[in-house]
């Protein structure tokens, strides 16, 4: 098994790779849309997500081509949330990905058709077949990626983010908003990738569907970390914006010191999680490793 | 077989309950975004889309749950495409269904959210099974629908649109930008409707499917008409728009008298598509009278 550096930046590539192909030329028309959507989707993040995918995949020895679709097709969704989230409506923001945002590198309205067709265009991805044996596994993992994204998934916990500024929230509250609005896409990238194999018994599927549920929420607690001690710079974001915007967060109510104690602890539960596979969840480890010890 | 004005008014009530189901209740959290959601999709709209769906359903002897579902689901990624078109960065327009648009009854943010849910929403819906006999066509279904929406169909519309506000544009031009814009979900909803069913021949298919590209033109030509000619209130939404925002119309390019005579000439030419049918295509010849005749 090569190292894990190694094993990222290869899958990197893949993903890199399959969203290239997804994407229309930026030749074709209407070409500022197709364009924009390139800007937008190309050459940046970190692709936690798909990386979660593709580990899970793995572990349930999918076809590879397979989880690719999977792990381009959630990572459309996020890139899409991320684009509408950027608008001034929403978090007003300038910088993603150490570039400008979509709506500044282009227009309010092109960003918004942009996140609109990337939807669309990942569901149209995860529709081309075949993604599992049966059929009605199939349509079963399209559903799963829209109850993520759909109201009572992420586009939910944006909701409920817009409700809560300016708000206190207790941690309960903040938990609930966050398992929305990213812990349920980071739950079905995990799940969607192993779902490409058929290796993983229902019990293995929900240890992973446990260990998906606290990488996700530790993702978000150290997101919010990094809001408040970093720098924009490092970031490739605005960093502070969390206190700015008067957002609740692990940082406001915790503290960044006990947020990182607690990450600490999602941590070791998300790797508790994953004790029955033994050797085979190595890169899973790992990976709930680089989003805990991540430093942007 | 009952007359047009009833069998109309019983498949609008069925979508409408259809609608009803499918939409999370109001008192459902995030509940601003829940009841946000039905105020933009219930109890208004011609739903000319979901009407065809049901005529061609009909006609392809299918199942009427199934066809239900697809006429609500691209009814919802109408409705959603309206939402946002409506928002201050597209159109900033504040009526819509004789009512305030849902920007203004709720804020920028929610509508927001509000389109983004309902477009997940409708491929949930759509991954709803069974929709076909064959897995393979359902999920045919699915990316027709995709494509339909996306960046090479509606969302690209919408675009080019953006592109063509205050330039002059020739008449293909304008054809293209329709197709894209109204025609391909309006044709989509025609296929969808009838593919829910296994009554009709590949060749039948293709007939339904030339008439289904005549009727959406001939929707948009009376569209840009009724637009420069009617009033807000008749309308239900603003009229005059197109004008004002200086937009390339069949009615700034050929007048409103030889624009209707356009209209006419698409009619017929879609009622000749469906001359194979004979008598069993009634519904859709009411229809495409509904779409010319039509004064709103």
């Amino acid at each position: 098994m090569s190292d894990f550096a190694g094993w990222m930046h290869a899958r990197k590539e893949r993903l890199e790779r399959a969203l290239e192909t997804v994407l229309p030329p930026a030749t074709l028309s209407p070409t500022r849309l197709h364009e924009a959507m390139r800007y937008a989707v190309l050459g940046g993040g970190k692709r936690v997500r798909p990386l979660l995918a593709f580990a899970a995949g793995e572990l349930a020895s999918a076809n590879p081509q397979r989880v690719e679709r999977v792990a381009a097709a959630v990572e459309l969704i996020h890139v899409y949330s991320l684009v509408h989230d950027d608008l001034p409506c929403m978090d007003d923001d300038v910088l993603r990905r150490g570039r400008p945002t979509c709506h500044v590198a282009f227009d309010e309205a092109t960003a918004l058709l942009v996140g609109d067709a990337l939807q669309t265009l990942a569901f149209h991805l995860l529709a081309e077949q075949p993604l599992a044996q049966e059929a009605a596994s199939h349509l079963d993992m399209i559903r799963l990626l829209a109850t993520a994204a759909g109201s009572r998934g992420m586009a939910g916990g944006q909701a409920i983010d817009l409700e809560s500024t300016g708000r206190e929230l207790s941690l309960p509250e903040l938990e609930i908003m966050h398992i929305h609005k990213t812990g349920e896409l980071i739950r079905a990238a995990t799940l969607l990738g192993a779902r490409c194999g058929e290796g993983l018994s229902a019990g293995e599927i929900e240890r992973l569907d446990r260990f998906s549920k606290f990488a996700g929420l530790a993702f978000q607690v150290i997101d919010d970390v990094l809001d408040a001690e970093s720098d924009t710079a490092t970031l490739g974001k605005t960093a502070g914006k969390d206190a700015h915007q008067n957002k609740p967060t692990y940082v406001s109510l915790l503290g960044a010191s006990r947020a990182r104690a607690f990450a600490g602890e999602l941590r070791s539960q998300a790797l508790q999680a994953l004790d029955v596979f033994g050797e085979r969840a190595q890169r899973l480890r790992e990976l709930i490793d680089f989003i805990v010890l991540r430093i942007h």
